[in-house]
């Protein structure tokens, strides 16, 4: 046996690209991956970190000794909703890739209905050759990013740079160079001001169900793009699915682009597959990219068995 | 008449925007705009100033005093064209709002291929929620921008701000801030290092027909997005279509934007249309705000009048 305590890892990545990331990872370590078959029943009692994404709920019976646990991605709602959790320190992962992959996701879609691809892209399948006589420019409109943490603080930016007016807001109020910011009691006022809505929250009890047919109506209405569009790549659990339809059906909102849903996989079912002005995107704004994962963690670790703090702990009272 | 001299028009505008943006402008100024019916046969031979947007080739035989001709446009090679054309100064058109709406398009048209958004849009369709295997991010890629004027440059420094690896070619080498920059003699390293070309060429003897299927194979294959994109928003006249089309059917590019083509309107019949991995737009990627026009040829009348130099004058020798 390994000297350095072992890691148990439970997440959801194929096995063929698990295995191509576990070489060299973890030097040294035991590493007790649950994604192999021999390791259904293994004992996981001398496991001291876990590594997870969405794990098997009966993973804290089995691993009791565990110290630190290590969420795979920058969520952690499928963490801290467990039963069992135990009291431990509960660390997000933040990677420049992660925070990079977001951004690209966000400045992409704000671009693409900024400039009216949809209705490009319907005038190419009709062959017809129109220039639109509408074409607002970045800077005409307002983009109000909710959640201001390390990904909505780097899309804020980027979407600065590409020439869009920018606000912010947050639970408690940040401050961010050349970006208006609101706070919880300020959202009416930020909502008021937003063309493109882009959310960026992480899944709580406050946020659950936030983004509902109330606030879609307190969006600007008569901004450059006419009506107010809806950006989600936070969590699914934050937006009421059928007001979302509704919205868009009624003219509420004008567009909208969807990386999370309430459930996913998405049901063939749901309306949104077809709705022309919305772009759907499979969880996949942000892909975690194993490598810099195990990175991330190994590194976590070092600093944690050299007694150094853990750095990205959840506050677990505010459930981020 | 006004103690101003006259400046004769002939822009492309609809006749409500014009109509729109002229009032205010020009202030004191005799315009004599030919969109007018009743300046049809007008006498042209006090014009001192003409703002033109692919004028009538019998402008210059009636306008015989021209001292400055403004383009409507970024682009002049509709002016230089132009039989009869007098030997005075030819300005272009360089704004703000122009350099950063081609940006727009420019980042819009990367992130849309990077994030392989064709094949997302085309499982939408088949309400398939499936994350693709390989998912680079824009570090994995390198933008190759050929033309650094003001467009070039400043889509390049929002490429790069995106997470691009972004390198530069031009006629005579330009230096741009941790951007690698490559002159005539080197566009074979250059071609061979990009995965994503993005045309900003003016439309000059030398530029024309120089995007064909050549220039296509030298191309990186084999890189992050495993085919090379071909992204053009310069001129039309840069591209062999024949090519750009054959190309893409052999698989020699894996993609490509375009908003310019040989013949605009592009034919009815053009495959182009039709084609998946292919974003048609209508010469629409960065439209001229015509009160910003206005305002910069204002402002370069009034350094004229005033003794000081014209800004952006283009060398009629190098044809840009």
């Amino acid at each position: 046996m390994s000297a350095k305590r072992p890691v148990v890892i439970d997440l959801k990545f194929s096995r063929a690209a698990m295995d191509e990331a576990l070489k060299g990872a973890f030097a040294d370590r035991d590493v007790i991956d649950l994604g192999l078959p021999e390791n259904a029943g293994r004992d996981l009692s001398d496991a001291t970190y876990a590594l997870l994404w969405k794990p098997d709920p009966s993973l804290f019976k089995r691993a009791t000794a565990l110290e630190v646990l290590f969420s795979g991605g920058a969520g952690v709602d499928h963490i801290l909703a467990l039963p069992d959790l135990p009291d431990r320190p509960v660390v997000r992962f933040v990677d420049r890739s992660l925070t990079d992959r977001m951004s690209e996701w966000v400045v992409l879609n704000c671009l693409y209905h900024l400039r009216q691809m949809t209705t490009y892209q319907r005038q190419q399948r009709e062959k017809l050759w129109n220039e639109l006589a509408l074409q607002p420019e970045a800077r005409d409109v307002t983009v109000g990013v909710m959640g201001l943490g390390v990904l909505g603080e780097d899309a804020a930016r980027k979407l600065k740079t590409m020439g869009f007016t920018v606000i912010g807001w947050s639970r408690r109020q940040k401050v961010l160079e050349g970006i208006e910011t609101f706070d919880e009691d300020h959202l009416d006022a930020f909502l008021g001001k937003t063309d493109i809505l882009v959310g960026l929250l992480p899944l709580t009890s406050e946020t659950r169900g936030l983004y509902d047919s109330s606030l879609f109506s307190r969006l600007r209405q008569g901004g450059a793009l006419s009506k107010p569009v809806f950006l989600n790549a936070g969590r699914g659990g934050s937006q009421v699915e059928a007001d979302v339809i509704a919205a868009l059906q009624k003219g509420v909102l004008g567009a909208a682009s969807l990386d999370v849903f309430e459930k996913e996989p998405l049901a063939a079912d749901s309306p949104l597959w077809a709705m022309e002005n919305v772009v759907i995107t499979p969880h996949a704004a942000a892909a975690s990219d194993i490598r810099a994962l195990f990175r991330h963690v190994e590194q976590q670790i070092a600093r944690y068995e050299a007694g150094e703090a853990l750095e990205h702990v959840v506050d677990r009272w505010a459930g981020y």
